[in-house]
């Protein structure tokens, strides 16, 4: 294994303890919460809280979303592992400013599990909170059981949206109305090139042969749709377009913002170049791009692949696309 | 070879198109000049016009910082190669505004002689060029020959702060005097991990053991200072930052900014724990940093490493380094 890190059963609080001494203006650990980063300015008055969280090995996701017009704190687990309920319910309380909040997150069950836990907590101090799980990898269920489907790069879309919204000064119940709307327009698929290595197991989470690629892997390695010989740029960019449009199912006519997310190995090179076929692909279709999306937005550290995600819009959320954020995470919004 | 990719000898050309359909309002490509990316808005009136350029399979290095307060136009080489001395010429003309054009660049043998050709080809249209060439790779020369020393990630901040001076409207003397003064004050050390691969060459540019790093390689794969044994993070950081302080060498009491950048395949929680150390380091040298800038501001591809660059500032840099800037592939300059 190879890795620029320490002990390897340290990497968590090694790249916390980093990312608070690049970002001390942005960032604020609560006492007695090693797992919680929050906006430095929560909680912010009447504004519905955020909290969201999962397993590390994902930046930007979790904790790159957190700031002005996104999530306000973030409960961060071991790599690939969900957080504790305790960290979620100790941001809760950091962010809470009494309107109520919203946990949005990636659809496992290790980390529904924390978040329902967290909630009922919430609940015996008042705090009421409502949950958003954004499903959008189509490959892991099929359409009919779309609530058992895993929540991929799509998240970025979520945060996005849904952060704007709460910043508007919105209720909690109008703010999960834009949450449910975002995750029920949101499809996403990608394809794996090659593993990456969990540094306390210090070996590959999976194996993929010299000339094998895997559709629809989800990004902790679980396993996607179909193992398959190396595909050209083009071919793979189809088969994850017409999976996604297929699936909503996006129509001729359909505004849509796009991402092209890489999964960390994988040079941006290749991510202009899945692009340009995206591009031509979705103009076949008749659907119309209203913002390009193209970088490391959801990663699996070192796993070589990327994903396709589609967002199809309407006036409302091309506004709060379009709403102010920031991260010092952040890619290219202004775009 | 696994890349998502299309035929291998069409790598540049796909980029660029995709780049293209990703940010049609930013970019132009000039008819006729395949290899020539330009800023839509060029040449811009009373302004100095910035013209960079060199191999590609480095993004965001070069295409990727042009934009307002950055470069005008860039000269793109195949991967790894040098730009055509046409494409300069070409670049210069669409963004030359009557001002001079000041040519910026990563310190490579074949692209010297590119820009020196085409700075001759200029001068016959009248049009009057300076060269300015990064040389912030400690590992490369001794400090007596810092001339033949090669360009790594310390050209985002040439970009930067040369963009800025240029965008304020200072003679094309006065935004030479600025990049010596950036290039002068620049200074950068990384560590490889893995090797890459050439499309068109399908095979690593150069193997490295199991358990092997090269500290100093260049980010075409030239030879480094010495390959040994892997280290920890903390280990990695002490030597790239005491290189780079010892060479200038900095001094208690200097202001800098920080570079962490990661050569493609590393994942960000990596480079906030090298940046962690960084900081650590530094305050023990009695050396306060200005701003940290964290990503992927100069890749190899699918590399894995990377570098530290340190640049000391002064009143008038630190400015310019604040200064607007825009650019689709920009990161987080608003830390």
């Amino acid at each position: 294994m190879k890795k620029l890190i320490n002990d390897p059963l340290e990497v968590v609080e090694d790249t916390i303890v980093g990312i608070l001494k690049a970002y001390p203006r942005h960032f604020r650990r609560p006492k007695g919460s090693k797992r919680v980063l929050v906006y430095k300015e929560s909680p912010i008055k009447d504004k519905v809280g955020i909290v969201t969280g999962g397993g590390s090995g994902h930046i930007p996701v979790f904790l790159g979303y957190v700031g002005p017009g996104l999530a306000d704190g973030v409960a961060i687990g071991n790599v690939f592992s969900s957080p504790s309920s305790d960290a979620i319910y100790a941001a809760t309380k950091e962010v809470s400013a009494g309107k109520g909040v919203l946990y949005l997150f990636g659809n496992y069950a290790g980390d529904s599990m924390s978040f329902d836990m967290a909630r009922e907590l919430a609940g015996l101090d008042g705090i009421p909170v409502q949950i958003a799980k954004v499903c959008d990898d189509v490959a892991s269920a099929p359409s009919e059981e779309a609530d058992r489907r895993r929540g991929i790069a799509g998240l970025f879309f979520a945060y996005k949206l849904v952060g704007a919204k709460a910043a508007e000064g919105a209720s909690l119940e109008d703010v999960k109305a834009v949450a449910d709307k975002v995750i029920a327009s949101t499809r996403s698929m990608g394809v794996a090139l090659s593993p990456c290595t969990i540094p306390a197991a210090g070996k590959p989470t999976f194996s993929l042969g010299e000339d094998e690629i895997e559709i629809g892997m989800g990004i902790h390695g679980e396993p996607g749709m179909e193992r398959t010989k190396m595909k050209t740029a083009n071919e793979v960019a189809e088969i994850l377009v017409s999976s996604i449009v297929d699936d909503l199912p996006f129509r001729q006519g359909d505004e849509v913002a796009v991402l092209v997310n890489g999964l960390g190995a994988t040079p941006p090179e290749e991510l202009y170049i899945i692009y340009g076929k995206v591009y031509d692909i979705l103009s076949d279709y008749g659907i119309s791009i209203y913002k390009p999306y193209i970088g490391e937005y959801a990663t699996s550290m070192e796993m070589a692949g990327c994903s396709v995600s589609l967002l199809r819009l309407d006036e409302e959320m091309k506004d709060l696309l379009d709403a102010p954020a920031f991260s010092p995470f952040l890619l290219q919004w202004e775009v």
